[in-house]
């Protein structure tokens, strides 16, 4: 006898917590085709070809492989069966992984389908990804992700678009929040007058720690990562850079003046704030030029969000990417996107106590029966309840009524309808209403309208 | 450079594909929550200890497996490297899989979360299982399985609900079918009172073969099974029982009048034809003694669906099943479920042309532009017509408008707005129905109440 158990890091949901998940789906599905989006799916599979690369070094470790069916070892040699290292063996015996995110599969999709598609492309999809990482609070091995994307468009629009869907999505939560913005192209200018262009990234990665850190952490991160002593001092007024969006990009200017890079990521920062400021948003959009995000695939603008009201990681992130596609052969296709962290947002509107009341249907009905005979004499009433729309179930057993009130009571029937002996002799029901404890007996043909009264 | 593909067996779904697919989710939900069921969701991959010896040697084979991270040969001698079989070396270095189905994993969340359930526990799971089968038209490697069950009751008040809800589902695709019914418990009394009982997994899966082959073949793999010549020849009058159901049955009683479990078996059923009877259902429900279901927990009613006008399997199934949950160590919990095959609905439905012609929404509005000036210009007008909860977007490139007229009939968009210089200039946009042509330009503010019109 097994006592049964799960993976590491991956969850079952009752039914409870798929009312909130799907509450949180459905919100952001319902702005997505307010804003044009179209749904397309892709299989929990890819070819580790396909997925390899694309997520660095510590990425490719973490996928999930499939072992390939049959007489796997077959394709080996002997040496290599004696001796190969795990990673040797496992690119032998795997050609399949769990996808590790939606963008990647997604930039397969658009090359494997480019003459289908109209461009520009806009797509979201809403699948759960796989990670190997080692779970923890708040981090999972499955996880859903909440993807939109425009291809085929360079338009500043599109930036101006998803920031007013990411806006429009948390105004629907009811949640406040900051949505920071920086662009790639500021980060190289900088690196670029530091004459660190080469550790960009590195850079890119120990600044955008500055968050969680100390400025002092940072700073030997960036010396760790080869950059100057003089870089390192010339840096820090940037990172320290205060005042409003405008103050920071008038500075920036002349901080950045030699570098056409840079600029051209000022001139960009400006046209979408620009494009933001008639608009009202709800959120606070604020020039971050910390942030950074780890992908390396974002070319332009970044952004990033996080609650005011809860202590958490960003809940939603995504940027413009200028050559997604170009590694699967299509080159020149820009995009910009952003994904929805569900499970965070999950537990930012848990802690907030956001989830709307109501979740539940408000009207369902169970069927008390005590017998054969009015089981059967419910039967025509339990169609006529559904057939207004109003979910109604026979509790299945003639058990004492005692056990099936307390059923109605933990699945939160809003009316329980008895028909003993009494109530069937005389065309008639009983009616409890659960939430004020009234009950009734009325005809059997007035059940509907009563329930729905 | 790549080119890229997918795992043979696997789909991506285009954004036309995923509104059939979700018009039968959507459905299928529907008549779920009408019917009191909650829904849960279960993790992609689950222990391989839940799911090994669930579905046969055959089963056990089709799992995909997932690799173990890390240095997951460091577990095997020098000897088991050398010279184990592939199986053995699988047991190894894998130790999850993808879920093949729902209802193990569902038995396996009852057992985990028996104390938070309240029994009689109604779920339904809509979500994807793997296999590795051979793929070939119409079956895949990853599809998508809609399943509703009711554990913790032995009523066949259950069994009656689960046929009600096949006929609700299906009326509403528009789509007539025949629901096939039989008892493993008949097919138990057969086997008794032929002296085969130990042949009873053989002979039902020979006999369940007789809809796609001919008696003949049937009787060769009975013999070769085992089946003596006398069992076979006695089996004969009752496989080709015709008649109503009450004939077949009335037969069946003197057949298996030395049975108590078969007689248990026509009880059974004479009861849910009895409740079903006065129900006026759409679909036609037919005792069909040549019903088997291959899948070994069965052990009251088996119910399969098929469409009455196209040419295909099963497009729905179940059963009772009286100790699903023992093997986790949880006995005596009887339960009763059915499963939809989306992709097979889907097939039939595209076949029969039964899928709504409204499934993308009436109204989609596109914003054509040429310039920054009317983008601006239309912003505002772009967020009233979405905040009247019609989609709504610009055009993102100052393209020909030739070009963004035909995305637009791409797209599908039912209007069409264009603000040029004159129109700015004035106030006004130009309004363009894509589905009857014509054209008209009013004032800005009367924009919204024009496309709702």
């Amino acid at each position: 006898m097994q006592k049964p158990s799960i993976p590491k890091g991956t969850r079952d949901f009752s039914p409870e917590e798929m009312a909130k998940r799907n509450y949180i789906f459905d919100t952001i599905r319902a702005v997505f085709h307010l804003h044009g989006f179209s749904q397309i799916e892709t299989p929990a599979m890819e070819n580790l070809s396909t997925l390899m690369g694309k997520y660095g070094d510590e990425g490719d470790k973490l996928l999930f492989r499939i072992l390939n069916s049959g007489q796997f070892m077959d394709g080996l040699t002997p040496d290599e069966r004696a001796t190969a290292s795990s990673l040797d063996i496992a690119n032998k015996i795997s050609e399949k992984g769990l996808r590790y995110d939606l963008t990647v599969p997604f930039a397969r999709y658009v090359v494997m389908h480019r003459h289908e598609i109209s461009f520009p492309f806009k797509r979201y999809q809403i699948q759960p990804v796989w990670r190997a990482d080692r779970p923890q609070k708040g981090r999972y091995r499955e996880f859903y992700q909440c993807d939109a994307d425009i291809v085929g468009s360079e338009s500043l629009y599109n930036e101006l678009e998803l920031i007013q869907l990411i806006d429009e999505v948390f105004r629907r939560f009811d949640l406040r929040i900051r949505i920071k913005l920086n662009n790639r192209k500021i980060l190289s200018g900088i690196a670029e007058i530091l004459g660190e262009s080469v550790h960009l990234t590195d850079m890119a990665v120990a600044i955008d720690k500055l968050e969680k850190t100390s400025l002092q952490q940072v700073n030997e991160e960036l010396a760790e990562k080869g950059l100057s002593e003089t870089s390192i001092r010339q840096l820090q007024p940037i990172l320290q850079l205060s005042g409003t969006n405008e103050e920071k990009l008038n500075k920036l200017d002349s901080i950045l003046s030699s570098s056409e890079t840079g600029r051209q990521g000022i001139r960009e920062m400006r046209t979408v704030l620009e494009l933001i400021r008639p608009l009202s948003l709800q959120a606070i959009v604020e020039l971050d030029l910390c942030l950074a995000r780890g992908l390396n695939y974002y070319t332009g603008i970044i952004i990033e969000v996080k609650a005011l009201d809860a202590a958490m990681g960003s809940i939603s992130g995504g940027g413009r990417y200028d050559n997604l596609t170009g590694v699967f052969g299509l080159p020149d296709v820009s995009g910009v996107g952003i994904s929805f962290g569900a499970d965070r947002i999950y537990d930012v509107l848990n802690s907030l106590d956001l989830f709307p009341t109501s979740i539940k249907p408000t009207i369902s009905v169970l069927f008390l029966h005590f017998g054969p005979a009015d089981a059967a004499w419910c039967q025509p009433l339990i169609q006529s309840v559904r057939e207004a729309g109003i979910p109604a179930e026979l509790y299945p057993d003639p058990v004492k009524i005692k056990k099936q009130m307390s059923y109605a009571d933990d699945r939160h029937f809003s009316h329980v309808v008895i028909a003993g002996e009494t109530e069937v002799t005389q065309g008639q029901v009983t009616i409890k209403n659960m939430l004020t404890g009234n009950q009734l007996t009325v005809a059997a043909a007035d059940l509907v309208s009563q329930i729905m009264n």
